[in-house]
C-alpha cells in the first residue's frame, strides 16, 4: 500500500520548485489537482508498466488540462520515473518537460494545451478498448472546470454516453478560478453533476483533497456499469501553500524563491526517497487481426466515377489490406460515401453525428492507439475541427482526413457548403500531406497512399461525376504530379487538380483548334509539390496559370509559386475570388472566372 | 387574428412546389418546423415591420437549421413579401432564394446552413437588445435536433443562460431524423428538456404540429422570467405528406413532379389568396450614443511596449470615438490585454468565457446588429473558430479579430499556445484585411483603421516587448506597407512584420557593418498587400527574403509571392519549418531560422 498522503506532498514539492527553477508555468493548476493524481495513480485502481509506457493494455492517462503540466511530471517523478533533476528542466530549450505535454515525454499519451480537447481524444482510446481491440485497459481524463464551457467536452460527453464507453472515467478538478477570474460556476458542483448526468454520465462528487474519498472514488468508478464516469471534485487552486491558496490573480505564476522557500516549510518535510508502485496491466493481447492483399483497382474508362464516390469504394477495398484502418464521419457518410466502407465493415465504423471536433478529437486517440483513423465530412464542416487538426500535428497524429463537396462546382447548396479554404487550412499543417485528385483511379491510389503514410494526410473530393482519367494501373505518389498535355510547342502550363483539371482539358482543345498549344499538369499532390515538373514546365513555357475552385489563398496557387521560388515565372493565379452563390456548377464556374473559358482566355491574354 | 391552419397548408404548399422546381432541397426538414413558424410569426408573438426589416426594434429570426430554407422563404411569402413566381426561382444563379439562407434576401437575419452556429448569432441580438441598445425586441432561433450534437450549441446554451438573456427563445424542431438516419435520441424529447434545464434555460416541451400548443407555447415564452426560454417541439419530417411523413432516406430531397401531384392533392385546396399579419415592432428607439473624439496616440520613443498590451490600450482609447465598439474575449483578457477596455468601458465588455466558437458568433450577431465587436484570444485559439469564422464571410460579418501569442516567439508555453497558421486561416477569407503590427503606434493606428473599416479584420499581436519604430504621428492604413531602410545598393530585400521585423533591423546592421546594405519592409498590411512597393523593390534589389514567425504556408512569403506575380523575382523564405518546442523567444527563433542570424545566412547565400 502506497502511503497517499506523502506522496502528494512529494507530487506537490516537485510542482513547486520545477516551476519556480522554470521561472513561468502553472503551480496553482498543479496542486488543486494533486491529491486527486496521487489518488489516481498510486491509489490502486491504475494499471500501467512504468518500463513500457506503450503497454497495449497500460491504462491511458490524459491531462486535459495540460497547463497542469508540472503535476503530470510530478506524478511520473514520483512514480520513480523522472528525476528531481529532469524535473529542473522544466520549460527549458530541448527538455522533453515542455510547457505543456508533448510526445516528447514519454509518459504522454496526447499532446494537450487546447482546452477542452482532452476528453475527445479519450473517447477515442475507450472506443479502441471496447469495441476494437478488445482490451479491458481504461481511459482517465484529467479535466479543469474552466474548459468545461468548450463546446467540444460536451461533444465528447454525448458521444461517449452514446457508446457506453464504461472504460472511460473523466476527473474534475472544480477549482473554482480560471485564468482571469472565477469561472461562470464558482465552486458550486451541483451545476457540473446535473449536466454530466443529463449527458448521460455516472457522476460521483466527492472533496478532491480527501484522499480517502478520491480512493473510494476511483474504486466506484471501475465498478462494472454501462456508462462513463465524471469524478466531479471540489478543490482548492493552490491547495496546500496557504497564500496561494484559492486566490485569483496567481494563474500560471510560478513563486519566487523566496515565496517557494516559505511554501516549502509549510509544507512541510518531504520524504524525497518515497517512490510510489503502480500495478503492471493484464497480460491481455489485443484481439487479433490478419492483413489480406486488396482487390486491384478497377474502373471502366467510359464510366464517369464522383471522386467521393471513389473514396468509399477505395475505403472498402483496402480495409482488408489494412486491419487497422477505421473510418469515422460526421453524419453525412451517405454524402461523403464513407457509407460504403461502412456497409461492408460496420465493426470499423464509427457514426460520429454532428461533431466535427469530437470527431477529430477520437480520431486522434485512435491513431494513438495504433489505429489509422479515415475520417470525412464535407470540407466545409472540417473547419469546425480546425484547432483539433491543429492539435493532432503536436501529438503526431496519423489521421486521414476526407473532405468532400469541394468548391463552388458543389453547385445549388450555396456558398456555407462550399469548402473553399480547406488546402489553405491543411497546408498550414507540419509535415501534412494533401491530396487532390481528378479521377476515380488515381483517388483510389492516393487513399492507399494515405493508409501507407505516417501522418496527418488530407484528401479533397469532388460532388460531381468526373470523367475516368487513368488507366487502372497508373502508379501515384506523395510528391507526384502528371503531365497531361505536353508538346514542344507549349506556349502555357496550366496547373490544376479535382474539378478545374477537367476544364482544363477542355480548354487544352478549344486552344489546340485555335492552333494553341499548352502543357496540361494535374497537380494531385498539393502538398508536397512536385518541385522538378512545375521547374521544368517554367523552364519550358515560361507562364504558368493556375486554375482552383478554391479561395486564391493558400492553396494551388501558392503552393506553385513557392515550388519556383528559386526561379520564378509569371504565375497567374484563376481562384474563387467573387462572393459564392447558388447556381448550376457550370454557371458558377464561369462566375467565378475558373471555367476552361476563363482558362482560355487567360493563355491568350498571357504577357499582358 | 390570422388563420394559422391555413397560412400553414400555404407555407407547406410553397415548400414543396418551390423545391420541386428547384430539384433540390430540402422539403421535408422544411415541413416539420411548418407549423412552428407559422404559430411564430402569425400566431401573436412576433413583431416585425415587413416593410423595415431591418428595423432596430424587429423581433428577429435565425434559422439555425439553414437547410430549411425552403421553409424560411415560404413564410415571408405568406406574409405577402415574396411572389410565388419568386419562389420558383429557389437555388437558380442570381435568386435571391439561395440554398442556405443568406443576406441576398433581405429578410434574412444572418447566413446559416453550417449547423449549430445560429443560437450563437442569436445570442449576439439578445446581448445587444438587454444590454446595449435596451429595445424589447426578442431574438428567434429554429433549432434542428440533430445540430445539437454541435458542441458550439452548448456554448451558446451556456452563455445565454449565464448573461439571463430572457429575451432569447430558443425552437427546437426534433423531428428525429438527420441526414442519414436517426439522431441519436430519436423523439426522446426528455433528452432535451433535461439538457437544456441543466444548462439554464426555461423549457416548454409541445407537439410541434398542434397549432394551438404552438401559440400557447410563444405566448408562454414572452412572459417576463429571467431566463432564455427554449421550446421543445415533438415533430415529423416530412410532416402533412403521407409518403415521406417521418421516413428515413428523404433528407434533402425534392419530390419529382408526380410525386408533388400526389402531395398536393393531400395537401387540399390551398387558399393561394391569404395573406398573414404580423403586429408592428414597438417604436421604442436604441439608446443613445454620442461620438467624442479619441485622444492622439502617445508612446515614449524608449519604452519597450508588447503590441498586444498597445492593443489593449488602443481599444480604451478608441472607445468614445465609435461608441458601437464592443469587446468580447474569451477568458484570457489579462494576456490579450482586452481587460484595459474592460477595465474602462465594463458596460461594453462581454466576458465569453473558454468557448471560442459561441464567442465569434456571438460577435457576428452584434454585428449584424450594428455594433464593431473586437474578439480577442490566443492566435491559436482562433482557429477553434474557423467555421464561425468562415460563416461570418458569408453574413457580411464586421468582425476585428485579434489573435495574441503568435509564433515560437511566445517562448516557454510550447507549440500548443503558438499561433503559427493564424494569417493562414484569415487571408483565406474573402475580402479580409490582415495586419501584423511591430510596434505599439502600428498596433493603435491600425486598431483604429480595423474600427473604420466594414469587413472582417485580423490582427495578429507579439507576447513580449518590442521597441517602439514609428513616431505617434506616423500613418498606417489597409493596403500599405513602411520601408525602413533603404538605400541605391540594397542588394536584397527583406520583408517582414511583427517580431521577425525586429530581427530583421537587427541583421541589416549586422550586414551593414560587414559593407552589405539590404532594403527592409514593414509589411503591416499582409492582406491586401502593397504591390507596388514590393514590386519597386523586387525591381531594385532583385532578391527577396520573407522573414515570419508562421508556418511555411499561407502567410507572408505567399503573400509577397502573389504581388510579385506578373513580375517575379526570387523569394526566398524564412519560417517555422522544425516541430515547434518549448524554450527561451531567441532560442527558439534560432532554432527556427528566423532571427537575425538566419536572415544575415540568407543574404550572404542569396545567390545559391
Amino acid at each position: 500500500m502506497n502511503d497517499l498522503e506523502d506522496l502528494a506532498k512529494l507530487i506537490r514539492y516537485y510542482s513547486l520548485v520545477s516551476t519556480t527553477e522554470a521561472g513561468s508555468g502553472h503551480p496553482t493548476s498543479s496542486l488543486s489537482a494533486a491529491d486527486l493524481m496521487a489518488g489516481l495513480l498510486f491509489g490502486g485502481a491504475f494499471r500501467f508498466d512504468l518500463d513500457d509506457p506503450r503497454h497495449p493494455n497500460n491504462d491511458r492517462l490524459i491531462f486535459s488540462k495540460g497547463h497542469a503540466s508540472p503535476l503530470f511530471y510530478a506524478i511520473w517523478a514520483a512514480a520513480g520515473k523522472v528525476t528531481e533533476k529532469e524535473l529542473l528542466t522544466l520549460r527549458k530549450f530541448g527538455s522533453p518537460l515542455e510547457g505543456h505535454p508533448t510526445p516528447a515525454f514519454r509518459y504522454t499519451e496526447a499532446a494537450t494545451g487546447s482546452l477542452g480537447q482532452g476528453l475527445s481524444i479519450g473517447v477515442g482510446m475507450a472506443l479502441n478498448a471496447k469495441y476494437l481491440v478488445k482490451l479491458p485497459y481504461r481511459t482517465y481524463v484529467l479535466l479543469g472546470d474552466s474548459e468545461m464551457a468548450e463546446g467540444s467536452v460536451w461533444e465528447a460527453m454525448e458521444i461517449a454516453a452514446h457508446y457506453k464507453l464504461s472504460n472511460l472515467v473523466a476527473t474534475l478538478d472544480v477549482n473554482r478560478l480560471g485564468q482571469r477570474g472565477e469561472t461562470m460556476y464558482g465552486h458550486d458542483l451541483s451545476v457540473y453533476r446535473t449536466r454530466a448526468a443529463a449527458f448521460g454520465w455516472e457522476t460521483i462528487v466527492i472533496d478532491g483533497h480527501h484522499l480517502p474519498q478520491i480512493q473510494t472514488a476511483f474504486d466506484q468508478a471501475i465498478r462494472p456499469i454501462d456508462k462513463p464516469v465524471m469524478i466531479i471534485a471540489k478543490t482548492l487552486k493552490g491547495k496546500g501553500v496557504s497564500f496561494i491558496e484559492d486566490k485569483n490573480g496567481w494563474h500560471g505564476k510560478p513563486l519566487k524563491k523566496d515565496e517557494l522557500d516559505r511554501a516549502l516549510r509549510e509544507l512541510g518535510p518531504v520524504d524525497k526517497g518515497l517512490r510510489g508502485t503502480i500495478d503492471p496491466p493484464q497480460g491481455a493481447k489485443p484481439a487479433g487481426k490478419k492483413a489480406v492483399k486488396a482487390a486491384p483497382v478497377s474502373y471502366t474508362a467510359d464510366k464517369p466515377v464522383a471522386t467521393r464516390y471513389a473514396y468509399g469504394t477505395a475505403l472498402t477495398r483496402l480495409a482488408p489490406q489494412y486491419p487497422d484502418m477505421v473510418v469515422l464521419d460526421g453524419e453525412v457518410s451517405n454524402s461523403t460515401y464513407a457509407e460504403l466502407f461502412k456497409k461492408a465493415y460496420p465493426d470499423r465504423f464509427f457514426e460520429m453525428f454532428i461533431a466535427e471536433q469530437n470527431m477529430v478529437g477520437t480520431a486522434l486517440g485512435l491513431s494513438l492507439r495504433g489505429k489509422i483513423p479515415f475520417v470525412s465530412t464535407f470540407a466545409a464542416f472540417l473547419t469546425r475541427a480546425a484547432d483539433q487538426v491543429r492539435m493532432s500535428q503536436y501529438s503526431n497524429g496519423n489521421i486521414k482526413f476526407c473532405g468532400s463537396h469541394a468548391g463552388v462546382s458543389i453547385g445549388e447548396d450555396g456558398s456555407s457548403q462550399m469548402g473553399l479554404e480547406d488546402i489553405a487550412l491543411f497546408r498550414a499543417i507540419l509535415g501534412s500531406v494533401v491530396f487532390y485528385p481528378s479521377d476515380a483511379v488515381s483517388t483510389e491510389k492516393l487513399v492507399e497512399e494515405m493508409a501507407k503514410h505516417k501522418g496527418i494526410c488530407y484528401l479533397r473530393t469532388t460532388r460531381m461525376e468526373t470523367p475516368i482519367l487513368y488507366r487502372n494501373d497508373e502508379a501515384f505518389w506523395i510528391g507526384g504530379s502528371k503531365i497531361l498535355k505536353s508538346s514542344n510547342k507549349d506556349v502555357a502550363t496550366v496547373v490544376a487538380a479535382g474539378i478545374t483539371l477537367h476544364e482544363s482539358l477542355k480548354a487544352y482543345e478549344e486552344l489546340k483548334r485555335e492552333g494553341i498549344l499548352v502543357r496540361v499538369i494535374d497537380l494531385y499532390s498539393v502538398k508536397p509539390v512536385d518541385v522538378a515538373t512545375l521547374r521544368q514546365a517554367a523552364e519550358d513555357t515560361g507562364f504558368i496559370i493556375t486554375v482552383e475552385d478554391h479561395y486564391a489563398e493558400g492553396g494551388i496557387a501558392d503552393a506553385v509559386r513557392t515550388a519556383l521560388s528559386k526561379h520564378p515565372v509569371p504565375v497567374h493565379s484563376l481562384a474563387v475570388r467573387a462572393m459564392p452563390k447558388s447556381g448550376k456548377p457550370a454557371e458558377l464556374m464561369d462566375y467565378e472566372g475558373i471555367s476552361w473559358k476563363a482558362i482560355v482566355e487567360a493563355v491568350k491574354d498571357r504577357r499582358q
